[in-house]
C-alpha cells in the first residue's frame, strides 16, 4: 500500500489526505473544488487531470464523499472503478445505508476489485487531530493491507465483520446516538432558558455530571452562540439520522427517540439554516417554544 | 455545624450519612427502615427514637427521601420543622418540582429556619466516592455555613443562585439529560439487535467514539445483562422525567424527546419492571420491537 486516490476533499477529506501525506503515502486528490485540489497539491499529494488518471496507478481509492449517490458517481459514471489497477481496494469512508454500501461492494468485486466498508466517527476534530474511530467491514487479509493507512486517520481502530454494510450499520447505531444527543441538549438548554436559568451555569454542572455527553461537551459551547463556526452542518444529520431511520423501516424497527430528533433537524434545514452548524438545531426550540 | 440529623438513609442516603460521620460530623439518624438506622449507628451515628428527637439539638436537617411528599410528612406531620432549633437550616437533596421545593422553603423560612434547596447528580457510585454533584440555592452566608457538609459528600459543588427553586431547576434539566441519554442507548442497542451487530462491539465503539455519553458507559454494560444488579430504579426515571415534563407544563415548554423518553420508562414500570434497574427500559424496546 504505498498509492492512494483520496476522493472527497472536505472538511474532513482535506485534513485526512493530508495525514495520509505525513505518513508517507503517496496522495492523489480528486474533488469537484479546485481549491481543495491545490490545497491537497501544496501539502505535497497529487492533483490529477480526472477520477481515471487518478487512480490509474494506485492501491487503493477512498472514498470520503458526501453520501452513497456520489460515491457511485465517482465509481460508475466518472469511471474510477474501471480505471483502478485489478486487485486494488475501494475503501468507502462516507456515512451510507448499510443495504446500498452492500449493492455497491457487490459491483465492486464484480469488478474484480476488493472493498472495504470502513465509516468512521469522530467529526473534523478526529479528523484533523488523526484520531477517528474507524469502523471496518471487510476480509481479514484486506484489512491488513488497509491497516497503515487507518492507522495513519484514526487511533481506535475496529474490524467490525466480514460482511460489506456491517461497518454502514455500526455507524448508523452509532449516528443515532450522536443525532439524538445533538437534539436532547437543545432540548434540555429550551427547557433552562425558558425556566430562566443561565445557560452557562448549565453547561459548566452538566458537563461534568452524569448528564454529561462528548455532544453536550463540544457542541453545547457553540449552541451559546448566535453564529457559531460550522464544523458539522444541519444537513449532516438531516441525512444521517435519515440513514437510521431507512434502517429501521429497512428492518421494521421502531424508533421514537431517533424520529423526534430528526423531525427537529428537518424543520432547522426547512427554515433555511441546513449550513449552519448543526448545535443550531437549538433554534428548532427556540422557534418551537418563543424562546431565545 | 457539627451536628447533623439525616432523614432517608436509603441507597444513596445511607453512603452520604456515612461520609458525613467520616469527616467528623455527628449525624442523627432518621428513617422507618430499622435496618438501616442500626448500619448508620454500626458506623458512628445515632439512631433516635423519632425525628424529633433526632433533629432537637440539631444545625442542619438533611432531607434525602423519595420525594417531596416525603420531605413535606417529615417536616410538617412528623413534627421535625417544629422541634428543630431556631436558626438552624433545612436543605432538601432530594429530586423534587421546584414549584414545590418553593412552597416548602417558604414554610420553613416562616417558622424561623433556613432553607438550602440542594439536590445532587451521581448516584450511588457517587454518593459512596463522595463524589456527587451538588446544586445549591440558598442565601450566600447559609451556603457557606453548609459548605463543609458538602465537602464531604460531593466533588463538584455549585452554588446556582439564592432563590429556593433554581437547585431544583437545573437538577430537573440534568435529569432531562440523564433519562434521555439511558432511554436513547436500549433505542440504539434495540436496533443494533435488530440487524444483528453484537451488541459488546457496539458498546465499546461508541464509548470511545463522539456518541459516548456518561450513561452509555454507565448503564451500557448493565443493559447487556438480563437482570442486572439494581443502583437506580426504573420507577427513579418515571418519578424524575414526569418532574422534567411537569415543569415543562407548568413554564409552556415542548419537551418531545423527553416526553418519548418518559413513556418508555412508564411502559416497563407499566409491565412490572418498576423496581428493575433503569437500564432494563432497554425491554421496552425489547416488547416493543420483539427483539431480544
Amino acid at each position: 500500500m504505498k498509492k492512494i486516490a483520496f476522493a472527497g476533499l472536505g472538511a474532513m477529506g482535506l485534513p485526512m489526505a493530508k495525514n495520509l501525506l505525513g505518513r508517507g503515502f503517496q496522495v492523489s486528490g480528486i474533488d469537484l473544488n479546485a481549491t481543495a485540489l491545490a490545497a491537497l497539491a501544496e501539502a505535497g499529494g497529487e492533483s490529477a487531470p480526472s477520477a481515471a488518471a487518478a487512480v490509474a496507478d494506485a492501491d487503493a481509492l477512498i472514498l470520503m464523499v458526501v453520501n452513497a449517490a456520489q460515491a457511485e458517481q465517482i465509481l460508475f459514471a466518472g469511471g474510477a472503478l474501471a480505471a483502478l489497477p485489478a486487485g486494488a481496494v475501494v475503501c468507502l469512508m462516507a456515512t451510507c445505508p448499510a443495504g446500498v454500501v452492500a449493492d455497491i461492494a457487490e459491483r465492486v468485486r464484480a469488478a474484480g476489485r476488493h472493498f472495504v466498508d470502513a465509516p468512521v466517527s469522530g467529526g473534523v476534530a478526529g479528523a484533523k487531530a488523526a484520531s477517528l474511530t474507524i469502523m471496518a467491514a471487510c476480509a481479514p487479509a484486506i484489512y491488513q493491507r488497509m491497516l497503515p493507512a487507518f492507522q495513519a486517520l484514526g487511533e481506535r481502530i475496529f474490524h467490525v465483520g466480514e460482511q460489506a454494510g456491517q461497518g454502514a450499520t455500526v455507524k448508523t447505531v452509532n449516528q443515532l446516538l450522536c443525532g439524538v444527543h445533538i437534539a436532547v441538549v437543545a432540548e434540555a438548554f429550551a427547557l433552562a432558558a425558558k425556566v430562566g436559568v443561565d445557560l452557562e451555569v448549565i453547561l459548566e454542572i452538566m458537563s461534568g455530571s452524569a448528564a454529561a455527553s462528548w455532544m453536550l461537551r463540544d457542541r453545547g459551547p457553540r449552541m451559546l452562540q448566535a453564529e457559531p463556526e460550522v464544523t458539522s452542518a444541519v444537513d449532516i444529520f438531516v441525512k444521517d439520522l435519515g440513514i437510521v431511520l431507512e434502517t429501521g423501516r429497512e428492518t421494521r424497527c421502531a424508533l421514537p427517540i431517533a424520529a423526534i430528533a430528526h423531525q427537529m433537524f428537518l424543520a432547522a434545514s426547512g427554515r433555511g439554516d441546513g449550513r449552519a452548524d448543526d448545535s443550531q438545531v437549538i433554534r428548532s426550540y427556540y422557534a418551537l417554544n418563543g424562546t431565545r
